[in-house]
């Protein structure tokens, strides 16, 4: 089986798009990638399943993608098509048709943010959440490689149930993490379907040669019998997912289960949840139980038909209390949509008899992760520790400070699970479009895919895209790598632009110990001296190694115009210690071959010197013995700015939006005007100068 | 307190007229008949509350109305709109907004379902819990005096609490029931609304003297702690509504709870619902109660913020068994919504000490009424039957034979509560346009407005419209009317058309001693041996008093055309006994001046003459000692039709579709086509004649 490093859009598209004769699209983020991959390989003739091109047909809105999906179905057609947050909701009404009707087809989600006070573009399950009601089938992928996995179990179960399908994943978290994956054989996507499934679909297909009446209207008198006609097809959904699962499990060796339980055979507490924070709780669960708390975890993968018989097979019985964790907010609700729907199931389950109502678990119900804040280890510690409370709050949230209706849970700052030994975290501060996060996905491709090591990037874009910092995450493991969360501690720091040490905590993100590569546009010798007092402290209160490089110089030097990423990656694999120092610089110089290989052996000769020359231009830089600078940090907006910017807007431009409370942000999405005027990012590397005489 | 015979429809846009600037609209079906008044009085210039006139807009779709709203709410203006189904679905990702920014609005929904497997513009729940996500507050209305009251609670309590409100009826069921309702005054409106609460909305509108920023976009840093700002304006929801509840009280004696209890005090068995299925169910526990069983009934009339305390408080401790009846149907889900809301209700108050553990009821979940199923106080009997059973169906619908999945409750067919003493129930069968449904509109008003009686009004049309069998039913009580289902047994039955008598059960709706009122084009001593022999045994065994009268040769010779409501009005009012005939015949002929007044004496004499030559015309039938009919009833299909055509189609013609099981249905909405071809209605006066000479 072939490996492949990918995000969680590409590792569902590849499988949508072996699965469909006919693709609907119109690009959202964060889902776009989907569609954009798919009109490429339609492009290029890439064949389906059966050897056919994909028509891929871009219409004028989500709404039109899936009036196109919906006729495509119609006519007997694969469909599938890919969206997120308010191009779902456009959807709505088709979905509810496409269910009514009982025909298969899958909507791959890429969860995103329903817009409220403000827009977001970043993930939760708002969106999937409010389509709840259609009738679909939903299931819920927590890795870029279940992304994979179970888009080939939603397009083989759609076409066995005949009942429409939602697959989705969090949106940027899963979305576009580059993970390495172990990819489906098109011999094994193949086997899943069962061509009578393909051919009754195709019969149903509407055609002059065999007219049917479909879409009609009907009256009070039979439109509530005919309503009740799907309830069979739906009660067979769960056994037709967990055969799909099985049979997918006897061909690749990944075995999925509708609910499945994680942690202390006997646990009293568990968090039950769906989605990429299965992660960071697989992580603190591990950590716990190894601690010797009676802790667990339940994943649900399958969320409609919800499996209640199989939340409460999967449920110890010696829990006592249970946590649903929702990755969404119903303003009014009795609780979020998972908390009810396992509550729901634990008090019909002591009506009828199956429990004792004193074994009645206490649930509460907590909302994490909106908008794709962080969701780690940590928290999770909290949950299980809100858990062991006498009266644990029924509703909480966890992630922020909520000093407004104090529901927030606090942190115990000294948690997080233990490190595995030899695992590696870098976190690199670019600039948009200075080709940082390309190196980096480059990066992660050349280890992932070219060594034995297990490998995962993210990328932290501002949503203001070129021109503003982004910060990139790797890791790399000889175990497959969970963590669904930022590094907060990294082995391996790069600053790519040294104007941030002045405005940000960059190396607040090293752990002791760690190395630091600063990209300064000085000699070696002079970087030490024009670093700011408090940088200079973390250097020497963490004993962080200091390594430096004139990446805009050297750049020039070579040629490569501002393109430092050529000159920064092979200083990354010398430092980084992934793999031994020649063995890290061999693979890079390899990477090139890959990479310009079809330009000519100039290109390529000319690229490999870059390397070396880089290699050369890296120093390590003397530090002293103590702090020797008087300047401070350079403050994100000038003195004397109202209020509110100090306040608020200064915190956001420094990057600790994270630590402004409920209280301090509008409570209807009303901010004052004209702020930007005190947001000065100094990020130009060259100034022009006003020449009277030209 | 002046009173008025209208509609849910025209109950609550009068309020919500009264409470408006800017009303944005679309038409859809049930709630069209809101924005056309609401346009209509616009055009007129008639003032709302604070005496301008409101601006209607018209748009292209409901997502076009929804935007406008928006926009108008964000100015600062005081909004509303109307819709229902589909229409309110392209509202969603307005509504996510337009509650994130905490901006009052109230959108009035006919509720009707969504198309599944076919479309129907009848009504149910399925559109409004399609918007339980956005945040909007909900209210449930049950009646048509409570479109009218809620639809004020609604407008107050928007503009203090800042939330959205959503105020829903059932579609057809309240919108379209004509009932005599006390309108409430100009005055007592304006006192329910605080001007600081317009002059707070006002001040916060965009304005260019006062800019601020709103609809920006949020990172993960931020967008979750801004999101939880609003919590404290939905914990005060619950609070505003039960306040300006008790405010409309103190001046209109119409006394509201947010949760309210009705039954026996130390009841066992509970049903919960919120809509038209109330009247339904207060009458059935009312019979039952007198009957000794110790039943209940629980109204919800806030949905969201759904509230549980108000629920736990307002059910007696004595409960053990509950069933929760949802107008709705989600596929998949563990329960459909109301049942979720109240069974975790239930279950946290057990898992928080609230209630002991074994003192939790068995809740059971049922569907009812979708697409305007009927549902009767024989189908509330059947629910507490279930209940007291041993093991009740923890899932079931009721109002259909469900062959399938066996979920349906079968009915005691001898059930039915007592009527009470000088009720009067009059069924009329008509043909679309034949002028049946405007006369008894007109009926229901002559006595509603004009007599101490209190009066309902409920028209079934097939959607076919024109040219298709209606079917009015009119109740007279003195008594208010809270009969929310049809009419089985009637004091009188009209039928309009004699050829119905051979196509359908028309006589099937008279109670045994009914008078019944026939237009024949016949002879009065002819029309006995034109009945078919099924017709005549009912009229024996029923002992059915039958009058005829030949409407349209009479209508004729006034020179009315075709139009036969002037000449089976009057019948109608001689024979029903709701009045005294003399009063009766005042009555009709004073409304004869209300309508015609305006067009001079001559038209209005004109008009009552038609009346006393009407009540010359109309006669008793002579009946004979036994059936002497030789002739059976015309079968709706002709003989060796398709066996679908016979088993479903035929059966609907002949109005038998409620009998339908559910595997008579197609389970995806496919129907086989050209099945019109044997539907002969037969319904022609006169039928034209070839002259080949001209």
């Amino acid at each position: 089986m072939a490996r492949a490093c990918i995000d969680g859009n590409e590792a569902a598209a590849r499988v949508a798009y072996a699965f469909s004769e006919v693709i609907a699209i119109y690009p959202i983020t964060p889902s776009s990638p989907m569609g954009e991959q798919a009109d490429a390989w339609s492009a290029a003739g890439r064949g389906n399943l059966w050897g056919t091109t994909p028509r891929v047909v871009e219409m004028q809105s989500e709404a039109g993608a899936a009036g196109t999906l919906h006729g495509a179905i119609q006519k007997g057609a694969l469909t599938t098509t890919f969206t997120s947050s308010q191009g779902l909701l456009l959807m709505i009404p088709n979905m509810f048709k496409i269910a009514g009707e009982l025909t298969p087809t899958v909507l791959h989600v890429a969860a995103r943010t329903i817009a409220t006070h403000a827009l977001s573009i970043f993930g939760d399950h708002s969106d999937v959440m409010t389509t709840r009601a259609t009738g679909f089938a939903m299931l819920a992928s927590s890795s870029v490689q279940e992304a994979h996995d179970l888009a080939a179990v939603a397009h083989a179960s759609t076409l066995k149930s005949r009942v429409p399908f939602l697959h989705f994943f969090d949106g940027f978290r899963t979305s576009h993490e580059l993970n390495d994956v172990e990819l489906i054989d098109q011999d094994d996507l193949r086997a899943l379907v069962d061509d009578g499934d393909v051919l009754a679909h195709r019969a149903r297909g509407l055609s002059p040669d065999r007219p049917v009446l479909r879409g009609s209207a009907q009256n009070p008198d039979v439109f509530f019998q005919a309503r009740e006609g799907i309830n069979p097809f739906y009660d067979a959904i769960p056994g037709i997912v967990q055969d799909t699962m099985d049979a997918f499990a006897a061909r690749t060796g990944r075995r999925y289960r509708l609910v499945e339980y994680e942690g202390h055979p006997e646990a009293d507490r568990v968090v039950v949840l769906m989605g990429s924070g299965v992660g960071a709780v697989q992580e603190a669960v591990e950590d716990l139980v190894r601690r010797g708390e009676r802790v667990g975890l339940v994943k649900v993968r399958l969320y409609r038909p919800f499996p209640a018989a199989q939340l409460l097979a999967a449920l110890p019985a010696s829990v006592r209390r249970i946590a649903v964790l929702d990755r969404t907010k119903e303003p009014g609700a009795v609780g979020e949509p998972l908390l009810t729907d396992v509550t729901t199931t634990l008090a019909e389950a002591v009506m009828t008899g199956r429990l004792a109502p004193t074994a009645l678990p206490r649930v509460i119900g907590g909302r994490y992760g909106l908008s794709s804040k962080e969701f780690t280890p940590r928290m999770v510690k909290a949950v299980f520790d809100e858990l062991a409370k006498g009266e644990p709050k029924p509703r909480f949230t966890v992630g922020i400070v909520d000093d407004v209706t104090h529901l927030s849970l606090s942190l115990d700052p000294d948690f997080a699970p233990a490190r595995r030994e030899g695992d590696v975290e870098a976190v690199f501060f670019g600039l948009g479009a200075d080709g940082t996060v390309g190196a980096n996905k480059n990066t992660v491709k050349i280890v992932g895919e070219h060594t034995g090591l297990h490998t995962q990037g993210y990328f932290v874009y501002d949503s203001r895209k070129s021109g503003a910092q982004t910060v990139s995450h790797l890791r790399f493991s000889r175990d497959p790598i969970r963590s669904t969360y930022l590094i907060e501690k990294a082995d391996f720091v790069a600053c790519h632009q040294f104007g941030f040490l002045s405005t940000r905590d960059v190396l607040g993100a090293a752990k002791p110990g760690a190395t630091v590569l600063l990209n300064a546009p000085l000699p070696t010798e002079a970087v030490w001296d024009a670093l700011p007092e408090p940088v200079q402290r973390q250097i020497l209160d963490n004993d962080l190694k200091l390594y430096a490089i004139d990446a805009y110089r050297v750049a020039r030097e070579l040629g490569l115009g501002a393109r430092i990423n050529t000159v920064m990656q092979p200083c990354f694999f010398a430092l980084s210690g992934i793999l031994p120092r020649d063995e890290a610089i061999a693979a890079v110089k390899q990477s090139v071959q890959y990479t310009y290989g079809r330009r000519g052996p100039e290109i390529v000769e000319r690229n490999i010197a870059a390397i070396d020359r880089s290699l050369e231009e890296l120093h390590e830089v003397p530090v002293s013995e103590k702090v020797t600078s008087t300047t401070g940090m350079r403050p994100a907006v000038p003195p004397s700015v109202p209020d509110f910017v100090e306040r608020i807007t200064a915190r956001i431009l420094t990057g600790e939006g994270d630590l402004l409370p409920v209280s301090a942000l509008p409570v209807d999405g009303t901010f004052p005007t004209g702020t930007t005027r005190y947001e000065k990012r100094a990020i130009a590397q060259e100034i022009p100068i006003w020449d009277p005489e030209i």
